[in-house]
């Protein structure tokens, strides 16, 4: 390719910038530009799309690519009637590569050249023409971009035309019919405008602007950015939290903190520095995460006399010190844990919450004199674990045990509750509770001892039991996913740091002053009464702003819960509330508000969580045979088995689920099913007759285990 | 030096075994070899005194070098006795120098050579002979350790000996008198032994092993350690905290967190990590920093494309983002804060809670409209600083506007609260609250602006006023050194996280078993009815403790109150209560309890914070001319003087107040007296008349300012 290249860049040179930013969706792709601070001003991104359009088996497919501004709302359909192809759906990975040797991540119109213009149909956005905007394009790797005008773009792509071969320039803005979105005001009019521009037939407006069930990874990230959660940041697979997602971090520091003292965990801090000696002392441990440990090497202009690791955890910074501490049966059980963050370097796609560089954590640590007292703490604590997620964020998880393949390295057993995620039916780890046996604490590693209490001589060292534990930010990125829809995030009232939103309405030009007064005086008093009974409650008094507006910003922050004040509300003495998590609308009378506001709250959260948990066990299939396996996770489920046990089952398992998946298009997951956890609740999947063979292998099955796609 | 070393060594070398760790104080020492794993199991230290006893003016002194075990108690007064020399002090450092060429962390025996044995008594202690641990020794730095054989080092140094001089071998544990330390059971009575073994005439055995008047920076790791919240770590300057100091952290966030949530701060998380482009964009800002950035550079066995920084504070991390968020005035103002660690390699001497090379703390970051608004916050944030050390620590501080010398790098102006350390007479900065002024927001540098919302043009930019504050565990230690006394930590009431101790007593051998349970359930019943009724108590069942050995450890970790119940309180119904801070006993009805205790508690932290204000403030001399200064500093006070603030001015009195300072032994502060701040209550000091001149420099008065030797 790197003639193709060279001479697809020396057409539009003339007027190229160059910026680098990995990126694997758009809007990550301009974050990450912004965050660069090397794009030109008022850039836009273009676009390159290739579809399979149905195709006689027999005949050679013949894809189209789509070159469009990325506002332009491209509907397969729609373009599909233009040029008159059937069926058309995004191209699977295999074609990407077969035509232009590159991924749909760095697909660029610059891979286009006499060769492979004349095997395909090319489609023009005909307002890249015309654009006075900076375009940006991705040259040939998803983290150079080029940025080019649109009228030399064009250009270079009608220069590719053949007598034969003619591109098709399509008007994406010829008027259309659509369902209209919420109404929006002068602030967002200008915006609004723009998307009306880019609407095609069939098409959709929704607030968010992408659709969760057509593009979720993008989709995910449009929520993430318009609620306000979170930014990029100018250092690769770093994220900024911002207050409306760390405001759901304190929630879950402030309930679990209160559950671990109960228990009789301490917090401390240990310092983020690891010595590169200490850190490489348990090899198992230490090979899980050498590859992705980040280490530090000079301080100002000095060289260290040896590099120094920043913890990707803590496990071997603080065992020497545990060490030192536990002399005597009575130092037993020691408990703590510490609320930090730690750094994995990981070189895969990074993504919000889910897989970051730095992400906040709790680790707790502690040791036991016996094994069925850390036994015990590691249940206790997974349940915690259970109970943030299943009572504060409203998500349902499977508690289990994981396989000796995906256990922690370098501990005995793990435990997990694992989640789901029903728009793309993949599982989701979500925290573990380790038990790490004697495997840190016997004398070649840490030598974590003390004399046994119960043997008389007082001779005899009894290894420490150890567990570690730890829960991440990722819960928030799993609660995002499982109950964010088309108009933006939706949170569970337990962990919305806004859950009553007052709106005034019905004000117009008509509106006297004092009844304006009137109103806007109600809801602040309402709101201060409600959040003296302990609800985040809230109003929203802005001037310039129309309730619509309010509304659509609200309902993309995903507040619980909305009160509507106008004139005739308040001469009802009521508020009109409208629901997030259903749309339902309901008045309330105001001499009630204080005892059913709480109540509709508590409503949203179990009604939330049951519908999820509905879902989700929707989507647990019990499988019996082969044959159902792949399947099952293809039609986005998980897969509850009887399995052997046997690793060398699950790899095979693995390749056999990811092979047999011919990918419909991009979309569709593809890749392996591995074991997420064999959960402790055997019993709801029946009971597993003596004799019941692996539905892999054929072996004996052991228990029942869940097997899916996973995060 | 280096022919003496190695032929030092050569002498001892056969059982020599080398270990590195910096050390500035023996616990320091003893806990870096320790945290080094590579010192032989069971060392001790071995500690090398310098005294120079009276003599004649005209007469060259012959300075007494004392090597010793690390635990006996050297007394200089009986080693003059023994050896008839008067009054001997520590030596200073330029008499270290000029004997031995080494300072006093790097003091050896094996600087003792046939040259400098000559001009020198040396004492040595009888017991090294016949030790049979290894011994550590300095190799003539204070990173260097040599261990050897006691026999050993007494041959070396006995190999110098010639006929006209002779060592001084002392026994130091010849029966001696003394006052006894809280009665000490099982557990502790080998180390209680140890100690006995140790002490010589007149000591005064204290609990906390040195007297905070005598060696304060040893006294205070004693007791960072003995209090246990603190150990040290492998990796030099940076330290563990303890539950026993993060639960006084954890305090002051919960109070820190609401009072700052009412302002409209909110909380959020940046990342620890910088690009080299983005730091370094503020050139003032980071030239102040850029000494003491850590820089990771590899990330598994990948070189970085450019090192990345991380946080040495976190304005030119954030600001990039508050440009891109900050669109109008509607987004003003835009108040963050988030509590985090952030990174200084500093090469100096490291001391827990002080100077860190990783510490926590909270980071405020806001973005105003206006100066006055910036102005008022920076004030309203120093004043609850002011009242984390007033309200919750009971530390008195001075709150007042830094000089331009000390101002933050890159800020407009700084306020400060200072506190003071009335055992070295050094203040100490205990927060700051910097505005920032517009150097951040400016065009050529973040360029954080928004419409004038005044300018009816609407084309105006207004660049946003920025501030940032700061506040750290520094707090923690600036706490220990004010409040701490020879029998350990003393905690005020609202950050102790163990308010009230319980300790069941008078419990012998004829104790019946069920008078003992009936003592310890009314020990437990009790901590718990306190407990409901929000006091922090907790009982001290532990069997195998003596009382005397559990009133010593709750004193050493500080406890406020001790209550013990016997057999003749339960008969009284009563309960002895102790006050950590002044030792005064009474008894209290356990009919009175629920009121008595928390009433106590109170009057515990008002009477501390009160003893700690009178103290600072009969530390504060005002001083109306040159020649009061230095005397005042010398005798551990701040001055507060009418000065000039001219920055020239300011490098003067440091000048001279450091060089006229001439030190009756090592633990005279020399260092030049600093700016610690501009007092806002200026009132205090009386007028400043017109024309009174600068006490340093005679140019004209501005304002009264507080200078001081400092940390």
């Amino acid at each position: 390719m790197a003639s193709l290249s060279s001479q697809a860049l020396d057409a539009v040179k003339p007027h190229a910038k160059l910026a680098h930013a990995d990126a694997t969706s758009p809007t990550e792709w301009r974050a990450a530009l912004e965050a660069a601070n090397d794009a030109p001003a008022g850039f836009e991104l273009v676009k390159t799309l290739v579809f399979k359009p149905k195709t006689a088996k027999s005949a050679v497919p013949v894809p189209v690519v789509v070159i469009a501004r990325e506002e332009t709302e491209t509907n397969a359909n729609a373009i599909g009637k233009k040029i008159g192809a059937k069926e058309m759906r995004l191209a699977a990975e295999d074609l990407l590569q077969e035509f232009f040797g590159l991924d749909k991540n760095s697909l660029t119109p610059l891979a286009l050249n006499s060769e492979t213009f004349s095997k395909t149909t090319v489609v023009l956005d005909a307002s890249i023409a015309t654009s006075t905007k900076p375009l940006a394009l991705h040259a040939f790797t998803p983290r150079d971009t080029v940025f080019v005008k649109g009228s030399d773009l064009t250009s270079y792509i009608r220069g590719l035309e053949t007598a034969e071969t003619k591109v098709h320039e399509i008007d994406f803005t010829e008027p259309t019919t659509g369902v209209e979105a919420a109404s929006a005001a002068a602030p967002a009019k200008k915006a609004q405008a723009e998307k009306e521009d880019a609407k095609i037939e069939g098409a959709v407006q929704v607030a968010i602007g992408v659709k969760k069930e057509v593009d979720f990874a993008g989709w995910y990230t449009n929520v993430l950015i318009k609620a306000d959660m979170l930014d990029y940041y100018s250092v690769s697979g770093c994220y900024i939290l911002k207050p409306w997602s760390y405001s759901i971090w304190e929630a879950i520091q402030e309930w679990f903190n209160a559950k671990i003292k109960e228990l009789g965990v301490e917090n401390a801090y240990f310092p983020m520095f690891v010595s590169q000696k200490v850190l490489e002392r348990e090899k198992d441990h230490i090979e899980g995460f050498s590859p992705e440990v980040a280490w530090v090497t000079r301080a100002g202009q000095s060289d260290l006399e040896e590099p120094i690791a920043i913890r990707p955890t803590s496990e071997t910074a603080m065992y020497p010190y545990y060490a030192k501490w536990i002399k005597s049966h009575r130092d037993l059980p020691l408990k703590l844990n510490q609320w930090n963050s730690v750094v994995r370097w990981e070189f895969k796609n990074p993504q919000p919450f889910l897989r970051t560089r730095e992400f906040l954590w709790q680790e707790g640590h502690t040791a036991h004199l016996t094994k069925p007292e850390a036994d015990k703490e590691v249940r206790d604590i997974l349940d915690l674990y259970r109970r943030v997620y299943e009572e504060l964020l409203a998500v349902p998880v499977i508690p289990g045990v994981k396989s000796e393949k995906e256990k922690f390295a370098g501990g005995l057993y793990t435990t997990t509750v694992e989640g789901f995620i029903p728009t793309t039916g993949r599982g989701i780890q979500g925290g573990t509770s380790h038990c790490l046996g004697q495997n840190f604490s016997r004398p070649e590693m840490f030598n974590i001892y003390v004399e046994d209490p119960t043997d008389p001589t007082g001779q005899a060292k009894t290894y420490v039991w150890q567990n570690s534990w730890g829960l991440s930010t990722r819960t928030i990125g799993v609660m995002v996913m499982v109950h964010g829809d088309n108009q933006g995030l939706v949170l569970p009232p337990r962990v919305a740091s806004v859950q009553v939103i007052f709106v005034p309405c019905g004000i117009t030009a008509k509106t006297s002053d004092t009844q304006r007064k009137e109103i806007n005086d109600k809801c602040d008093e309402l709101a201060a009464q409600l959040r003296k009974a302990g609800v985040r409650a809230r109003s929203d008094l802005r001037d310039g702003y129309t309730p619509g507006w309010k509304f659509n910003e609200w309902e993309q922050k995903g507040v619980p819960l909305r009160l509507e004040i106008g004139p005739q509300d308040l001469a009802k003495q009521q508020t009109l509330s409208v629901r997030r998590d259903t749309g339902v609308k309901a008045p309330i009378s105001l001499s009630d508000i204080l005892t059913a506001v709480p109540k509709l709250l508590e409503t949203i959260q179990t009604d939330m969580f049951t519908r999820a948990h509905k879902t989700y066990h929707e989507h647990i299939k019990t499988v019996g045979d082969w044959d159902g396996v792949v399947p099952a996770l293809d039609s986005k489920n998980v897969v509850v088995i009887p399995w052997c046990e046997v690793e060398e089952c699950e790899d095979d398992i693995k390749e056999r689920s990811g092979r047999a998946a011919e990918p419909q298009d991009e979309r569709a997951p593809s890749a392996g099913a591995k074991s997420l956890c064999i959960p402790f609740d055997q019993e709801q999947f029946g009971k597993l007759e003596p004799g019941t063979k692996c539905v892999a292998c054929g072996r004996d099955a052991k228990r029942w285990t869940m097997f899916g796609r996973s995060y």
